[in-house]
């Protein structure tokens, strides 16, 4: 019980933390954050809660995550179900606070959906669902590499927490123009429900590709590092 | 005494540091450092003076932090007040300095009210007294839930100044355009007392809600996470 | 066959990761990364798959880093090939696939060669072969004091991965205006094969002065730091 | 001797890389870097050389911090004069490189002194000589209050580089704006001597003031700080 606290938390702050500086910061006139605080901010969720709960959950905030730690013999197939409903929950009640703060700002101009992702029309450069589908499961599988290589007995105590957290800000770097960045289906869920409309329509995408990624991740570390 | 040192010297640091970059150089043109740099600052000055003196004070730098630790019970009551008084020195000294540099720069404009806090009319972004509530109180708790996390014995060792620092960039990155980011009532009681008119009446809510927001993490640390 | 396989996916998302965020978010429209995006963006894929597969192969991606540490007398000189080998293949498979993401967006504009390095009229900013040849040549070997120095037995356990990739960003920080920054012959590789052209025919250089930098440092290491 | 080899390589990289990026990306068209970046870049410098040579010097790079150490009782007199020889030459050394790498570059137009500090008209923002004088002074002082805390045998082990060189940048993000940042006398005289005219005769100060702060430093921590 303990660990889905643990796991809800970490994801409402994920949501709350990476979509609202998206949401408030971003694009504030002149002195706004940008793609690169956005970027900073998704990354420093997870670093910062990894650190917090980390020795309580595991710290996987993402169904991705947690699949692709159960692909990789790290995570028990009797956990996987309640970690993701926790993390849900955690993510959509985090949607909803952003979405309360915003309704005290009465000139508020949403420019992006929500911070929720999308491809096609959707995407905010403009790229295709193909395009879409590559980033997120490359992302994703790099994602869970990085998690499940720096998590290894061989690896540097203590630091994965900064690998993974900084992990997610590259990613953010690297694919917000293409698809606004999920490589999580459950900020991807919480997102889509409050922008609504095509973002709903468009969220199988982001639950596929990103579980599909994290899975080969999981097998690919099984395979070949870490033979023993 | 020395612990009481340690925590003018950190706070005088945080509100040289933080607001310093904000009135400095956030909107110097063309090159300024934005809210990313703003953030970024507030975050280093608590990661760096951790490291200089968390080994002598415990580095909290902010009433709402030790009080928060107090209601975890991470901090006794005793020493509360002498803290609080000692961050709040070193706040408002830093302020003191700070609009002495101010004064030899003869066309000095200040855009953001000394970097004060504020709701409504002085809120950057122009957010409601609720939204302004709200968003102090979330993320002081999620503040105080990363500092006893990070900071709890099965966490690793070494890395709390990291995530407890980025953190605060991180709440930052999200809030300033709400509120122009508390979560530190020293630090708003400075800034309002050099700003002056409306912001010091404004102070209230900069107390309220991240000591509420401190207090409720505290308690939530002690039920679910630190059970032994 | 383990650290081969390393080698391939840390060069893969280092070429993905970097060239990746440099084609398509520095740009970006009011929104965009810029080259401190991009910057922190190389860093980090290092930063990352330092940490989760340094503890497999010493995590190189890079055949300048390879020459060096063998130079330095930490690598073994039967086994540079292989890895030089496996990192050019990592690094034309992330071009592939960004090429193919690329081909999703129909008004997509390639305004830096696909990220490719050049010198004189290819320099971002327009600097002279010699320019360029002084910059790659001190910044790798700087490179590899850094990664020689973080790596030695005295070193701080654990903290070299962040060392070395924030060296990477740093170096970036300086450079991308120059040679739009190597530092790195597969990566150089890689882009010049897709951009083609004159980026093609200037590919030497980003072989040459990177490891002779290279190659001087671990000369360097081994005459001054590392007497025992 | 291996010492100040360690020093002459940290003090180059501190300039080269810090005043490297001033010069060449911090106002590049649209995707420069900004006053930000070039905060980074300098602490990266100390970041990265702190990790790969700390061990052999203790990673000085700046005459104020040796002598900090040395009020602090942490440095021998006896090695001072050395030191501070081996940072100038080493500073000079990278400013020299800089001049050579700016010549390959035939519409090169130098906006900001090619570094240097200043004060009054060569101020950055136009902060007045006083101003400039207490910026330096207080931001020295907080630097070698964080370098000899961070290594103080209480503080956690290894994370003393990562804390000094984000102060570093945490010190950039206040003070490009008044002074284009010095806290080190090394910094100031190589750009002095490449810049010229009024930038040398302002000179004094950024020896006299970054000195100043970093012994007052020394003496508190000696007082409040390591009593054992």
């Amino acid at each position: 019980m303990k660990k889905l606290f643990a796991e809800f938390f970490g994801t409402f702050w994920l949501v709350f933390g990476g979509c609202g500086s998206a949401i408030f910061a971003a694009a504030y006139p002149d002195l706004g954050i940008g793609f690169v605080g956005v970027a900073l901010a998704f990354g420093l969720t997870v670093l910062t809660m990894a650190y917090a709960v980390g020795h309580i959950s595991g710290a996987h905030f993402n169904p991705a995550v947690s699949l692709g730690l159960w692909a990789g013999g790290k995570f028990p197939a009797k956990d996987v179900l309640g970690y993701i409903i926790a993390q849900l929950i955690g993510a959509i009640a985090a949607a909803g606070v952003l979405c309360l703060i915003v309704t005290g700002k009465s000139d508020f101009v949403d420019i992006g959906g929500f911070a929720a992702n999308g491809y096609g029309e959707l995407s905010p450069g403009g790229f295709s669902m193909t395009s879409v589908l590559i980033t997120e499961f490359v992302l994703t599988m790099f994602f869970l590499l990085i998690i499940l290589g720096s998590t290894y007995v061989k690896a540097p105590e203590g630091f994965a927490g900064i690998a993974i957290g900084l992990a997610l800000t590259l990613i953010h770097l690297i694919s917000i123009p293409i698809s606004n960045t999920s490589v999580n289906p459950a900020r991807s869920t919480s997102q889509a429900l409050f922008a609504g409309g095509e973002f709903t329509s468009q969220l199988w995408l982001f639950w596929l590709a990103p579980i599909a990624g994290a899975i080969i991740a999981g097998l690919i570390h099984k395979a070949l590092f870490s033979k023993e």
